[in-house]
């Protein structure tokens, strides 16, 4: 059972894995995680290297954990958290903790080892976000959790161990503090406007212009004005949306065709880099958590939800971990006009 | 003139280099900053290749910018912020932004190329900490500046873009978000309890034990409770103390022997890891501002300065940038039991 630790002096719940932590000698050399798994365990034909699916699209004929496969779910084999049990919060002297539940699930996105989002087919792309609507819709049945977290690593910099197309989803009894920092900024602006700060930063980036990737009629791409790293993008719904799992089909779809263009961008412009996205949804709002008003927690109408791309380009990422300070050498204008004319061909 | 743009959903600040930007070219071949450079700008007879230096330790009979010296302080080449001209705070819609004033210094350590913190001998490692003192304490007279931050990245792993011992110092207008963060946990506590929060902590600590990797008269270093990272090290003065720069020079001593111990530990139990320091002094408190009673900065004594040592040893590094969420695979207890034994021989 791993814990989830608070940490008095950030504010912060770490997820420390007590039970089958590694141990020291296991950082001792040079982790190299080999790509070139022969037998890759999110390949077709070995589908029982992998704990028993909880979702698949598969043709109606075909067996569950065998081959056929279009998109699986399978729940993390190595988890971070577990399903089972209640969260035992308690203390020890100074410091708070509880138990590690919550869940860690993988989502095979394809059965084709070297596909990249960038290229796959926009009905492959849509049944990727459908599936993390429906993970997230389902998952905030449970009123432990808090947040449902959907991020994808690509490439070993970002932290990929395997090289298969996947992301991920990790549920918590907590929101994560980057999230709750703007779920809290966006519910400040709206009580002092009555706007919301993401509709606003739209308005604004699209009469400016220069730091938009791309812009169809229902999704914005932009370089944000003050991008940590080079080539940041947040991805966001133009119209006002605040829950990710109520999107409907149809704004599914144009999603997938935006999604792929923006790393089809990314891919041909900085020559396939690593790099992470997250999706900042909002939490689960059907948990109401007696006496402890955490207002961000009732309907979150003045969130919008969005997706932060990240390319890890830069090694430069020393002090950050200690500061919360970031130095982006890439103004975000620069960055928006080198991907708005990246070629697609 | 590098920006200090704000983020409105995330209220951070961020440096922009908006002048001479890596272009988005640079970033196409994944870089490799040669580590064997013949001539290296930080060695003897090199100093030409550096900006004049700011401050030196070297004989009397010697000349500034020539070999001889001990330590040397210069000017970064390629600076994050620049000393001169106003902050011209200004607006742009909804965004908020100043000019890139502050400082960008290097340390460098000693003019032995090969050497490393942890086999130094006590009395470099004295004079290294001692112009940490001196140069907040210069700066800080400075009342446009808010914070000075410490900071040293070793190997490349850790972003470090030379291989010779150096630290690096960047001063600026605002104080960095994480160590607002902490600031604002110290108050509260200490206005609820009228004591120390790292006080308590130090005090929990010596009580269990287990977290403790040394401790001697004046300083204790521990694994923290929530450690984000593998091997994560907080190294405090026992006494309480808040302010680095009013450190008398006995205290200098001690913590050379405490951060040269703690150092070697984990060189030799974790094969000379990359890591990155940073140390989190009390924010510039000389600065009043009118108007605006960012209560931190008026004088902090309920803060507690401390150093944060974190080896680079996991990739698995993803998603943390866009959730702040963290997954610890090595509990604390752990990771300081393996220190407390790593033999100093």
């Amino acid at each position: 059972m791993s814990e989830l630790r608070h940490d008095p002096v950030q504010k912060r719940w770490v997820i420390i894995a007590v039970e089958r932590g590694r141990r020291p000698s296991d950082f001792k050399k040079q982790e190299i995680t080999t790509r070139q798994v022969k037998t890759c365990p999110f390949c077709y034909g070995n589908e029982d290297r992998t704990p028993p699916e909880i979702f698949a699209i598969r043709p109606d004929d075909s067996k569950p954990n065998k081959p056929g496969w279009k998109l699986r779910v399978i729940p993390n084999k190595f988890p971070a958290l577990k399903v089972e049990g209640g969260l035992n919060r308690r203390g020890l002297g100074l410091y708070d903790l509880m138990d590690g539940v919550g869940a860690h699930e993988v989502i095979i996105e394809t059965p084709d080892h070297n596909a990249h989002l960038g290229e796959m087919k926009v009905e492959d792309v849509f049944n990727i976000v459908k599936v993390y609507r429906d993970r997230i819709a389902d998952l905030y049945k449970d009123h432990r959790l808090r947040y449902a977290l959907i991020f994808k690593n690509y490439g070993e910099t970002a932290g990929a161990s395997l090289a298969h197309p996947h992301s991920q989803l990790i549920a918590t009894p907590i929101t994560p503090r980057t999230v709750a920092a703007e779920l809290d900024s966006a519910r400040e602006h709206f009580i002092q406007k009555e706007r919301c700060l993401f509709c606003d930063i739209i308005n604004q980036e699209v009469a400016m212009g220069e730091r938009v990737v791309l812009m169809d009629d229902k999704y914005i791409a932009i370089c944000p004005f003050a991008s940590r790293f080079p080539f940041e993008i947040w991805l966001l719904p133009r119209r006002h949306q605040y829950d990710f799992s109520l999107l409907c089909d149809d704004d599914l779809t144009a999603l997938a065709d935006t999604l792929k263009k923006v790393l089809h961008k990314l891919r041909i412009a900085l020559e396939d880099p690593p790099y992470n996205f997250v999706l900042h949804t909002a939490p689960n709002y059907n948990v109401r958590r007696p006496g402890r008003p955490n207002y961000w927690e009732t309907l979150p109408y003045d969130w919008h939800w969005h997706i932060e791309i990240i390319p890890r380009l830069t090694k430069i990422a020393g002090f950050e971990w200690g500061t919360g300070f970031y130095i982006n050498p890439t103004p975000p204008e620069l960055a928006a006009e080198f991907l708005r004319s990246a070629n697609e061909e």
